[in-house]
């Protein structure tokens, strides 16, 4: 649990509002659940909850089990299939919140993750998980990343594959996949020989581990064509035809138009097809973003078309969240900087309260410092980006700093018009 | 725990936009705690934490006691203890998020409150405590809030008295003070004679409830007037003093600039004497905001010069909390509304795509619906101000439906040009 400072604060606030305002262009609505759910509302998306895992409280008054929410999908799909089921569809959501979850690694502490994100229900595919992915990357790239590239795979084709080994291997064998360990998979199948694990079966649990590609390196069609003869046959063909029907329609060229393709997937998508991360509830296409700088996935997402069904409302969802966390990494490792809004610090005896209202009347941030402080040591502490005081001298000058850079600090006589002023902050190179 | 759909949700963050980009204006830097705080932090700041006021849980790993919030200074006096204690003073804070306070009444379910505040530390009195009422006045105005009224008292008039009665005393007379309730205190003293309560305690005590007002019909200094009489010799002289020293200052005529005096206190202040609600940290002035419609008070706040000690270092401290579902409850009653934003859904057959990204370009909200559905209905379920789509004839028109008034709906021929589109939408007045 970490506290946010100013500018750590103001820089993750503004992420988050670009963020929403991108989902917002596109035509998705913010809601915003509670900050604590029913553990069952939250137990149907993500099976049973390990108590190691999830925080729980007892309501006091109700005797609820209530939880501190690991995931949002959960409590979005209880609100629409509660009270937005009626709704014609396509049905698009945004949100914005923290989710907890335990750090893995040697100190198992709790962490918060600031996160925002989109489901969109109700639309049939390929269109659904298209929009899915377009929007994820052009809301990655309004957040200024670049270089990133989206992995995607599919829920079912471990998941078919898993289905068919006897019960004392399958936790291995996950274990196995989520690590990405061809050697111990293999190890495990050699060792299980007595388990009669059909051969077809074993080898494809070895081999798709290191199926993934899409680059120049390795085309994505060359992905799809292994992956086609090393499934055939077994239940996992079928959702590897799905993933070849997104990926073929994902890079189909477009109709584009003013603004660019900001939406464009071409050289960003990424085939894995030994995928497993990701939550319980994925029934179809599975994606991660990965951007140079974050050391997790900056967003995941996928097709959960069981989910809604669940609470009742059968219904098609896909969706996806970013980690605002993970984002902000990755803009540093980048150098993406916005523009610093202006701060002003005015000395109190220089006509400081009529300065002070001008500047807000101009909407720049601005407030007053009594006498007798060192005005440019407060500044720097507190972030301002300019600070208007006297001079040391005794000529009573009134001098304007831009912190930022000297060069643009300026000098006035006592008796300057306060429009001056105000034009040495917004325009300080227009003399 | 309740959900907030579309339209609400985004009013609320409109909310919240608007507050706390008007406290960055005043010069106030956005920190954020994390959603839960350790029990003992919360407890220095509100005393013994009723188990069944506070929801707590243990961390599993830690097995430290943690709780949600019921009021986030606490948390941030935290903070700036341990992390922004060497910072030259005044330091401006400001924060948003939710706590959790358990109903009043019958059914005491705890609710999630929406909560926008400010706090001030280091900066001496009158002008710390001036300031923050200041910008409790300009930031309700920034609302649109009209006809509210902010409530000063201060923390130590009833509770210097309370703290004069046998303890047995103290926490029924509190209770009648709460209440307002003058009958009950009087009976309370007349059966408790037996106690020995000096008279004049007694007295003050009864009378303090009825003392309040500050408008036309009974000017402030009215009410000093007759508390100054009624608190002679008590304990309460002193924080009276201090009470009628801001009270006069705050309604010095001030010099005023450009922009207005949007921080004007005159006509807005009323004193109340007798005031005791409020959390058990303030030392000092306190105040409430009252607003028609609200059926509690949108804001509250006060100082707290002690909270900071028990964090090891000492410091002033002023601030408020505004709880954004009574804000926008006052907002609604008086008919505050703001622009709604453009958001335009287009059918897929209207060279949908095209149309889509230029308006997106213009940073209008957009997206498409697939063919064969009732566009109108879509567009009103979901928010949309106007739907573009093809007529019901076979004509091929295009149809531009603007849905909150039907009379700026157009249509235009099939081969119409995209920004005639793009203006019937933007400026559907200029033909």
């Amino acid at each position: 649990m970490r506290d946010l400072l100013p500018e750590e604060a103001r820089k993750r606030r503004s992420l988050g509002r670009t963020i929403l305002d991108h989902f917002g262009l596109h035509g998705y609505e913010l809601v915003t659940p509670p900050a604590f759910e029913l553990a069952e509302v939250l137990e149907k998306g993500l099976g049973a909850l390990d108590p190691g895992d999830v925080l729980r409280f007892v309501e006091p008054e109700s005797g609820e089990v209530c939880a501190l929410r690991p995931d949002m999908t959960p409590q979005i799909a209880r609100m629409v299939a509660t009270r937005l089921a009626e709704e014609p569809l396509p049905l698009r959501l945004a949100y914005e919140g923290t989710v907890l979850r335990r750090r893995q690694g040697r100190a198992k502490k709790h962490r918060q993750i600031p996160q925002a994100g989109v489901e969109l229900y109700g639309a049939p595919n390929p269109e659904g998980d298209l929009e899915a992915l377009r929007l994820l990357a052009s809301v990655a790239r309004a957040t200024g990343l670049r270089g990133f590239v989206i992995d995607v795979g599919h829920a079912q084709i471990a998941r078919s594959l898993v289905a068919c080994l006897p019960s004392s291997l399958a936790d291995d064998v996950t274990a196995g996949l989520v690590q990405k360990d061809n050697a111990a998979l293999e190890a495990l199948f050699v060792s299980s020989r007595a388990h009669n694990v059909n051969a077809k079966i074993a080898t494809a649990l070895v081999e798709i581990v290191g199926l993934s590609g899409g680059g120049a390196e390795r085309p994505g069609d060359e992905v799809l064509e292994k992956g086609r003869s090393l499934l055939a046959g077994t239940p996992a063909e079928s959702p590897l035809q799905e993933l070849t029907s997104l990926w073929s329609t994902a890079l189909l060229p477009r109709q584009t138009q003013a603004g660019g393709p900001n939406d464009s997937l071409e050289g960003v998508l990424r085939l894995d097809l030994g995928e497993v991360r990701g939550f319980a509830y994925y029934t179809g296409a599975i994606f991660h973003v990965l951007a140079p700088g974050a050391s997790e996935p900056v967003g995941a997402g996928g097709r959960y078309d069981d989910l809604l069904g669940r609470f009742g409302v059968p219904m098609s969802a896909v969706g996806f969240g970013l980690n605002l966390d993970m984002i902000s990494r990755a803009r540093e490792a980048l150098g993406v900087h916005e523009t610093k809004p202006l701060r002003v610090v005015v000395m109190d005896d220089v006509r400081g309260e009529a300065l002070t209202q001008i500047l807000r009347a101009r909407t720049i941030a601005a407030c007053r410092l009594g006498p007798g402080q060192d005005v440019l040591r407060y500044a720097a502490a507190h972030h301002f980006t300019h600070a208007v005081s006297n001079t040391s001298g005794d000529d009573g000058q009134i001098h304007v700093v831009c912190l930022d850079d000297p060069a643009l600090s300026r000098r006035f006589s006592k008796d300057v018009d306060m429009e001056q002023l105000v034009s040495a902050i917004i325009q300080p190179n227009a003399r």
